[in-house]
């Protein structure tokens, strides 16, 4: 519950034009009430939080300043775009965030029309604002005014560097807001950042701006020859006495850098490059967390939390005591660096998120964070490879689609032994369609010598992985899905499966149920339901999306005339495709029902409502398979 | 022939160890050597050459002063690699170069020990020299050298920055030969050249940079306080008289520039960087064509090249009479834009290859080149659509890859109106597998929203794209091969064809064939010979990858026992895979024989050779169909 009465203004605010006349004060106090909303609403749902809390007061400069939403504010990633929901109209539906049928945790054209492009993966917002400032240049709307909010974090991707290398070629009318908390998801990934600390933190800085400009104006009287060498010197000097050399020579007006938590000075900044056309870049220092003691002291941990207690900070999330897939992955990794020092980790800004953490603290010479920049990833992994070290790519799988040329055409074409440790494999919960990891076995099944595994449970996942960086003879990608593996007791040490192998699980003979990944826990669950039911089912886990088991699949053929796939992959070319495609290649003739997720995005919800929605949790399952049993063909050829 | 009497130093070098004692005369004697061998062996077989003879100088040097091949050198994307072949053993095979079974025109690590890491999309080359690098780190041989020698306009390429943020995150030992001709495959593209072009063609640069000295040395007088300054002056100095800040900033030492054409001082800044570890960074001006006057004259022209007259310059390839498809894409779009301004063509740096130099010369304002930055393109282009403007993003297909997730979170979720042109769909010929374009079916198919076609003659190609533009429910694909189409007679203006709908091209009995693609042409010609062999088959110009036309597929099963898909992209996932899936939803019985690309990378030949390799010309579709049509069932269900 939240207690409205403590609110003098928030609850007056129902879209930026309420803003607009603030005074300075007023707009310190509304800043206060937004980030006392934003914590007493995350408390309880949970959600992105520290990004939030540190972009407040540049959320209500923004609005404030510019004329939204015929101006268009397009924020980067979209973890920082709460203060801007709160403001823009959806004040109350904030306790829905992040839930089924309630608000998006990230931007959403549909939802808003202050949304003007949708976010979740990073480093999209400046091509996307540079597109929409050339589309107002085109249809005469060059008045109109767009900016694009991006963190320090997501400069590190590469399409926000062909995104301000092409503004500066097209002198776009854009205003790039780089929100520097020099603190993305993990820390020290971008140069550039400890480039700016450095340059800023230097105690001499303001001293040293006055004295040189002073000594310029002396220099001024030497004569022309030294006057043209002054003026030169101050553009010299500009660079070294600003960091926007880097982003003038990408064809910006560089201003900054300003405190991002002082809201007069922010106002100030903004009307002040309003008026002016072409690419600029505005410089904003600020912190994540900031204004939340717990938050600001642990930024990482509080960049997207669970329910917790509003005083102690403290999650109150109960643990379900089964560790998660990440964590065995992490713990595994861990054990077998221990033993083959050749491997090494390499995540794009993910440390936590993919349990690499663990390994970064204690093998760090066998740890990369390379920055949000999962092409240059796997292109440095295969250098890796082609001098023997083992390289394992940890990224989500909705993230590799960022890396699919470079897996294509510098590990594979290479036939290079890149591990690729795809988490979050299959559909994410909360975070939604833009996280959705629901393609990957598709688009790389695709790929000529690529094998794809899929743990059904922790010790699947440990083997598989030792698999992995055992096996020499080109990529091969491991997916587990995001939460928590079965709870089942760990084995001690590995043990290599053989490639293509599925296992049997039980043996039926009325129906065969094939099952990849976290599914076979499901089929489990289904096929003890179905038998209760009278039904006789065959059970496999197939481990493998690519290379499939063909000898299973030629002794299913034999002996069941119709035989169920399931999966947490799009049903458009992915595992089950893969099986029809080898029974339409044998010509084998069985009746096959495939299980798995339509051809279409999945919104958010927690994980086990969207099972439910789209059926492919145990009771879907069940359904599904009674009533595959029951159909007749559905025509006779003739 | 090659008349190698006229070379007195180039027939007695078989590896670059035999260039290490040469002094400054006999290298540059060699260097004259190796353009005539290039301009001597292109002439005859075709190849990339403006950018080979650019950097004659830098391939020399490298292997002089490096000790290839234990020290690595890196070629971005390859097309400048002729002289590094020319001079690493493969001297008398560059006559085989592009042609079937012959060497790669590319970098190859199957072909050389001296090819490092295999190239022909962009930006790559830095990302692997920094796996390489940080691979001897971890294995102690940090004393071996790694460069990676990339052009200006690969640099556009995000991952190139991504690699030399994490190289100056990692401290690697690694160098960067940035080859700046400010001409990379179209002109303009990178803005950073444009401020270096600013920076060292000012023509006090040279006496400036004296005089600046100078007065430092002065100021050193001054006291203490004033000495800090100056030492301050003396880094902001650095700055505005050399062109490196943008590096420095991303931790990498920067040298240069230096006269890429003058090997003596190439060699003598190379063995002055050798000694340092670190990111190095060494900026090497070079003029692409180089030595050779027609290239000079018309770099573009000159950048991949058929077979020429060494004396003219001129083209001995005869003219087909039949327009490629590039051209009639390109035609089609001015067409278009003169009557929808809103209306605007987006290329990767590739205007001439995919044909929108016509766009940009008549309607420069409704033309974009965002370098060599796909993923930018997608996301630019999504941005623009959102605001009512028709985005035609025209790349090749095997660098549509490139965008993958932009097109999926973008575009796609957002259900935003982006036409993508898929030039070089299918096999592209002596590109070879870099470049071919087989797997675009199947990783676009998988996204849900898309609409993919892939026309079989020019009128096609030109009512889909008008259907395209005119679509506004998503995105929407446009795939069309390398090559000419069939020099039919185009039609006034332009027809919509209705989305997922077929054309039956002949009526038939005994088997139907459904073609998608170029694979039409060769159908008709298989369906033929069928006919006169006696058989009565029914041909199916599909046009629609997705979505499929179902009433066609329904007819077809009913109708016949025995059908054939035929397409010019991998048989995983691809078309043939979706018919199948239809089938098996729908659960058809019939027989299916998917024609296509097998699950493997395909090498280079030209387009012909291949398809008659792969059995996906006429005649192979001939033969197939028999063996088809011949086969009884393999197995009978229990």
């Amino acid at each position: 519950m939240i207690e409205k009465s403590k609110y003098k203004l928030l609850f007056d605010i129902d879209s930026p034009a309420d803003i607009r006349d603030f005074d300075a004060a007023t707009l310190k106090t509304l800043c206060c009430e937004i980030r006392e909303y934003m914590i007493d609403v995350v408390s309880q749902t949970g959600g992105h939080f520290a990004s939030g809390l540190g972009s407040v007061e540049l959320t209500v400069a923004l609005h404030k300043v510019f004329n939204t939403p015929e101006d268009k504010i397009v924020w980067d990633t979209g973890h920082q775009a709460y203060p801007h929901k709160i403001i823009t109209g959806r004040r109350d539906k904030m306790t829905t965030i992040r839930q089924l049928n309630g608000l998006s945790g990230f931007l959403k054209r549909t939802e808003s029309e202050y949304d003007a492009f949708g976010a979740g993966h990073a480093s999209t917002s400046i091509s996307a604002a540079v597109g929409i400032a050339e589309a107002n240049k085109k249809l005469g709307n060059a008045h109109k005014k767009v900016i694009a909010v991006i963190g320090d974090g997501a400069m590190t991707g590469g399409m926000a560097y062909e995104a301000l290398n092409n503004a500066g070629i097209n002198k776009s009318n854009v205003i790039v807001a780089l929100n520097d908390n020099n603190m993305s998801i993990s820390p020290n990934v971008w140069q550039i950042s400890n480039y700016f600390t450095e340059m800023i933190a230097h105690p001499e800085y303001n001293r040293f701006k006055g004295a040189i400009w002073d000594l310029t104006g002396k220099l001024d009287n030497f004569g022309d020859r030294l006057r043209r060498v002054a003026s030169r010197l101050e553009s010299g000097i500009k660079a070294i006495i600003t960091p926007g050399m880097l982003f003038e020579a990408l064809g910006f007006r560089y201003f900054g850098p300003v405190n991002g938590h002082n809201i007069s000075q922010l106002v100030k900044l903004l009307e002040h490059v309003k008026a002016f056309n072409g690419p600029i870049l505005v410089h904003i220092l600020s912190e994540k967390g900031k204004g939340y003691k717990p938050a600001e002291g642990n930024k990482e941990k509080y960049h997207g939390v669970t329910p917790f207690d509003k005083i102690t900070g403290k999650s109150l999330k109960e643990s379900s005591g089964k560790p998660s897939y990440t964590s065995i992955f992490g713990d595994a990794i861990v054990e077998l660096v221990e033993k083959d020092s050749a491997i090494v980790g390499i995540t794009a800004a993910m440390a936590d998120g993919t349990g690499l953490t663990k390994l970064a603290d204690k093998y760090p010479e066998n740890f990369f964070d390379v920055g949000i920049a999962e092409e240059h990833a796997a292109t440095f992994a295969a250098g890796l490879a082609t001098q023997g070290v083992t390289p394992v790519v940890a990224v989500y799988s909705s993230f590799c689609q960022r890396a699919y040329d470079q897996i294509i055409h510098d590990v594979a074409l290479q036939k290079l032994p890149v591990v690729f440790a795809l988490d979050r494999a299959g559909l994410v919960g909360a975070d939604g369609p833009t996280h959705h990891g629901t393609f990957d076995i598709s688009f790389l099944r695709t790929v000529p010598n690529m094998v794809i595994m899929a743990p059904s449970n922790e010790i699947e996942l440990r083997d598989m992985f030792y698999t992995a960086v055992n096996y020499k003879n080109g990529p091969i990608a491991i997916r587990y899905p995001r939460g928590n593996a079965l709870g089942i007791e760990l084995k001690e040490g590995f043990e290599k499966l053989e490639i293509g192998k599925s296992v049997k699980l039980k043996e039926g003979s009325d129906v065969a149920i094939v099952a990849l990944g976290r599914m076979v826990e499901y089929s489990v669950e289904a096929v003890e339901s179905l038998v209760e039911q009278g039904l006789s089912c065959e059970l496999i886990d197939a481990r493998f999306a690519k290379p499939l088991d063909n000898l299973m699949l030629d002794d299913l053929a034999a002996r069941f005339d119709k035989i169920i796939t399931v999966e947490e992959n799009s049903l458009v070319g992915g595992f089950g495709s893969g099986i029809v495609e080898y029974f339409n290649e044998k010509n084998y003739k069985n009746d096959i029902l495939k299980i798995g997720i339509p051809d279409e995005f999945v919104d958010h919800g927690t994980q086990a409502e969207l099972h439910r929605l789209l059926e492919i949790d145990a009771e879907g399952i069940v359904k599904r398979t009674k009533l595959f049993l029951e159909s007749v063909v559905a025509k006779e050829i003739v």
